[in-house]
């Protein structure tokens, strides 16, 4: 049975839900929402796929399809993984329902109640989430600018009474802490873990939201540098590169871990959407990715800038913040004594947004920090937020 | 952790996946797969909806939506269950990754290790899976013409040591039996769970597909007559009346279980395709359903008189079968001492195919019956595969 107590306790969902919830009003300036932007989807172009498909085509995107994927949609992803220097002979792909499925499907297959997961302090709270209602217990390990201190994974793995089954990395343009993993942390990371059994989970959906074609070498995964020293799962998503609406995700590792998996996905919903894999298909086929991407970093990156510059101009001196080179989040910190849901509630009422620090802590506690998403909101009401937002830190600050 | 051995025994996957794959081939006439004709999709419907779609709501489509649903959606549906006599208000409605998904998150959210669930004898593998899967142990109670065996399923609950939290119910055009449960069996049924506190989950998918009107009163649901006798989760499908591609069900219920379901989906796949259920929506709020489903009905009422006309032709007197008044199957069966594996092995070897019974034995061991689909084979191939097969239960028959 699902451990709803952990799930709930992880998912928070009398207060982060409630806090969410306030901020969907459209009136709010929001930096809530992990989201793209909704004039930013590729609609035309899907608009076009769609109108040129053959009837035989669009009669296969009515039908159910295999459990692993649509085959040209699993081609074409292969193709594209090989692009990113992954090893794709070396191990099983699947088509997930989002990234978020391919995480579910992994817990149930792994993790029995008890059993250790590590993940970063902050860390995805749908995948906190997926963990707690396998029963699994979350040991947290602080990221700095570079990614998983690996000093406090040494120490916390040759401490520790229960091995960890899993640990979880998101490696590129953090959620929530907007930082990158350099090469040095990610090689440190792989060496620490060879021979140690521990699956990684590395969690790749925004790799391609890069601001800087210099840093596109950032985001080289750890799938693909790898090389055998530690049994490695790797996920990616189409909700940043063409919609979360599709509901597109993918599982890329070892063959017995990931036949487990479509296994467990047989059950869980027997295939995603064959509709929106044929669409997701010929968008790859077509070529149509690199020209959509190549004005939509340009957005982005402007919008971080925007954030930042706001951010340098209004916070007080007491808040610190990261610069992401990538994605869609900026991670602001509070003094140690200062609830983030002070600031959240003053500046709702003012009309901005966020969410709360607690919702990224694995223990569910910490609250002295918050996100800041820059990828939903129109670059004019950016930095009025954010003024609103400092004005609240600063309210909270005075109150103390 | 999900019950592998279990669930690999439910699924037969070494087994019925290998036959299933080998009558995947095109030059094979397959009464095996429960899906669709390919040419039978409302695709031109669905074209207008979407080019007639206003720019915003396509934007909709392409974005994260609500776990519950998308909520133009949900009205559709709730107006849809309350049509066919279902007290929406005595309860919650969440939309599913099909009817699959359904089926799952609600195993997911009752069953532990150990449970007990009633299900039919024969009955449908996804369901089958899904309760494996959680480890749960399956009593099998058999099906006569009008629906489960009533004295059969008293005797059972009465001398039960181990009450079973859940009765799985396929109450209309059966999978794989093709039979419907009559308007007294249903109430017997509901009578005799009165006050035990026993889930009925009633799986709905085919119940739109009846082949005469006169037959639509047959299809009123359980859930629009249990009058909270017992706990009661309806679950329905848009695989049937619109596409499985869509990858689109529903499930209706108690609200503090279907709450629970709905947290479970969070962390399953966050939400179904925002894609496929803005085209669903329209759908019914088009009107498009009732015109759609009039002619598809005669398409498959033709296609079973058919089968029935040339199985009365071809197969031997030993041979006995259902007659379907709705939905997809007819249900073979042989002698008992007669194997349908070795019937399939010698036709599939001469270009027909079919799914053996022990697929739908709960216990993965009864083998002399089969199923029959008649939903996806072009009519003029439907006599030519019934009398290979014919033949070879003829062969199978003289050999012994």
């Amino acid at each position: 049975m699902t451990n709803f107590s952990s799930m709930a306790k992880a998912l928070r969902s009398s207060e982060i839900r409630r806090l969410m919830s306030l901020a969907a009003d459209p009136s709010i300036i929001s930096f809530a929402g992990g989201m793209p932007n909704n004039s930013l989807f590729p609609i035309d172009i899907v608009d076009k796929i769609w109108l040129n498909l053959p009837e035989s085509q669009k009669q296969i995107a009515f039908q159910y399809g295999p459990t692993s994927g649509y085959p040209p949609l699993l081609a074409a992803l292969t193709n594209y993984l090989q692009s990113r220097g992954i090893p794709t002979t070396d191990g099983s792909l699947i088509i997930t329902t989002g990234a978020q499925q391919a995480i579910s499907l992994l817990s149930r297959v792994m993790l029995d109640e008890g059993d250790h997961v590590v993940t970063e302090y902050p860390s995805f709270i749908g995948a906190l989430a997926a963990f707690s209602s396998c029963g699994a217990i979350l040991d947290q390990i602080p990221l700095d600018e570079e990614g998983i201190e690996v000093e406090a994974l040494k120490k916390h793995l040759d401490a520790a009474n229960h091995m960890p089954k899993m640990i979880y990395l998101n490696t590129h343009f953090h959620n929530p802490k907007g930082i990158t993993y350099s090469a040095a942390r990610k090689e440190e990371v792989l060496s620490l873990l060879e021979n140690r059994s521990i699956l990684v989970l590395e969690d790749d959906p925004y790799s391609e939201l890069y601001f800087n074609e210099k840093d596109k070498v950032a985001t080289i995964p750890m799938a693909a540098t790898n090389d055998g020293r530690t049994p490695l799962c790797y996920v990616g998503s189409f909700a940043k590169i063409l919609g979360p609406g599709m509901r597109l995700g993918w599982l890329f590792g070892p063959k017995e871990i990931v036949e487990k998996c479509e296994l467990a996905k047989q059950s869980a919903d027997a295939c995603s959407s064959t509709l929106t894999q044929v669409i997701a298909a010929e968008f790859l086929m077509q070529g149509k990715l690199p020209p959509y991407l190549s004005p939509l970093r340009k957005i982005y990156s402007r919008r971080a800038q925007l954030m930042l510059t706001a951010l340098s101009k209004h916070m007080p001196k007491e808040v610190s913040w990261t610069t992401p080179r990538g994605g869609f989040y900026v991670w602001a910190t509070l003094p140690e004594h200062i609830n983030a849901t002070d600031v959240f509630t003053i500046a709702l009422s003012r009309g901005a947004a966020f969410v709360v620090g607690s919702a990224f802590d694995p223990a569910g506690i910490r609250n002295n920090c918050f996100r800041l998403a820059f990828s939903h909101t129109a670059e004019e009401k950016i930095e009025k937020g954010i003024a609103i937002i400092a004005e609240a830190v600063k309210e909270v600050l005075a109150k103390l």
